[in-house]
């Protein structure tokens, strides 16, 4: 299947999404919402920042203003249930993700009947309370559990999509090559398979070469199973690297304008 | 282990290296090893071309004027197995590679007791008369009988470097997804493993834009157990995917001048 980018500039990290959610100035967030959809997001991630003041009233309010200019669905991004679910109820219609669950029980109790609930998908994360572990296997069990837990509360195991949790390739390049061989397995575990995805540019913190190891990292990823990501969808070198491994991998048919086409689908 | 990247440029189907070998002009071949040497050639090829008069001398004395100017060992590429011999003999010490031999009996009985004799590896592709397969599992039995010649003749199995054949992505785009499940088995046939190595430019013959396709194959390829391809070891953006590659897959420690330090090895 051909590879969803998350698109993640709306998120209140960024100075202009910060300040255009403190003041409930819907320009900047629209702009956005529009720019991504128009170079090929599949969702569009929504964050209301770590200055947000309720963060309930600025995640119901991102979500309205978002749908208003785009039908892409939503990523709600956030560690306040309370806010998804408000925010699920203002955008109505299934297909949206909650982003994120780790594997902790309290929090599956939470996330995964509201998502069987709203019809969401669940970036549902390879960790627990002691941490992400460093090695394939048990990033693989945890998955294992995730997608019990899918089954347990009536979610499809198509609508999780694993996240393997990428680290720094500067300070934790061990886990890089795991993060690979989890994919791997992840997209074995059952039939249909969990989606799986990463925040991709994690990888890359503080290296000299951003774009480089994103772009590099991405294409092996997909090669070794990964079938969406976070990413800037606004970055050219990215999004040519992820079109020509989806043509590559005979995902999508090769035309001297493949590129084009993977930006405008 | 690290990527040996094998320098495709001492080819006379070059216009400057075919001039220099119809004129028996060293200097265009010799500047060529010392630069293909200096971004950091594994191997550098040899490959007379179409057009020369003697291809037996003309190997002779291209190995023996590249030895003058490189310790960089030489992949002989041809298809006339009495020129390899003559080369192997002016070269005069082991860790040469002959390029290449299928899976052919007759060729087989050639070539593989040769390098045992000369201590030379072996490029050997996974086809026989009947041409080049399209599935992985075809692929991997040619490489399984290439294996068990070089338990027959004498030849180290790591002296192999098994070329599982890619082909043009915008004609036969089925075949590159065949290709990296492929190296993905050849890698667990035995121990030693065989090396893996493509020629890796034919990819992307008549695409758009070659480089693009190129570098985003090399590095899915590195992921399932590539570690030599013909290159042009000169391409930077080819060379910096292939360190970044490599250092992702921690088989190269991060420092932020890797890239540097693997044209530099």
């Amino acid at each position: 299947m051909a590879f969803m980018m998350i698109g993640e500039r709306i998120n209140g990290m960024f100075k202009d999404i910060g300040e255009a959610v403190a003041k409930f100035d819907p320009k900047p967030i629209q702009d956005w919402a529009v720019k991504q959809t128009q170079a090929g997001a599949a969702y569009l991630d929504l964050n209301v920042g770590p200055t947000a003041a309720d963060r309930k009233k600025s995640m119901e309010w991102m979500a309205k203003i978002i749908s208003e200019v785009s039908d892409v669905p939503i990523a709600l991004d956030s560690t306040n249930y309370d806010a998804i679910e408000a925010a699920l109820q203002v955008i109505g219609k299934p297909g949206a993700l909650i982003n994120s669950c780790p594997n902790e029980r309290a929090k599956i109790e939470r996330v995964f009947p509201m998502a069987a609930k709203y019809g969401a998908g669940i970036v549902a994360l390879t960790m627990d309370k002691s941490g992400i572990p460093l090695n394939a296997d048990a990033r693989v069990a945890h998955a294992m559990e995730l997608v019990a837990a899918a089954d347990e509360f009536g979610v499809p195991t198509d609508s999780l999509f694993i996240d393997p949790l990428i680290l720094p390739c500067n300070v934790a390049q061990a886990h890089a090559p795991e993060v690979l061989e989890a994919l791997r397995q992840i997209k074995t575990l059952c039939d249909p398979a969990p989606h799986t995805t990463l925040g991709l540019s994690n990888v890359s913190q503080n290296t000299i070469d951003r774009s480089l190891v994103n772009r590099t990292y991405v294409v092996m990823a997909i090669c070794a199973g990964l079938d969406s990501a976070i990413i800037d969808v606004n970055d050219e070198t990215m999004v040519e690297s992820i079109a020509t491994a989806d043509m590559l991998l005979n995902h999508a048919i090769y035309c001297d304008s493949y590129v084009k086409v993977f930006r405008q689908r």
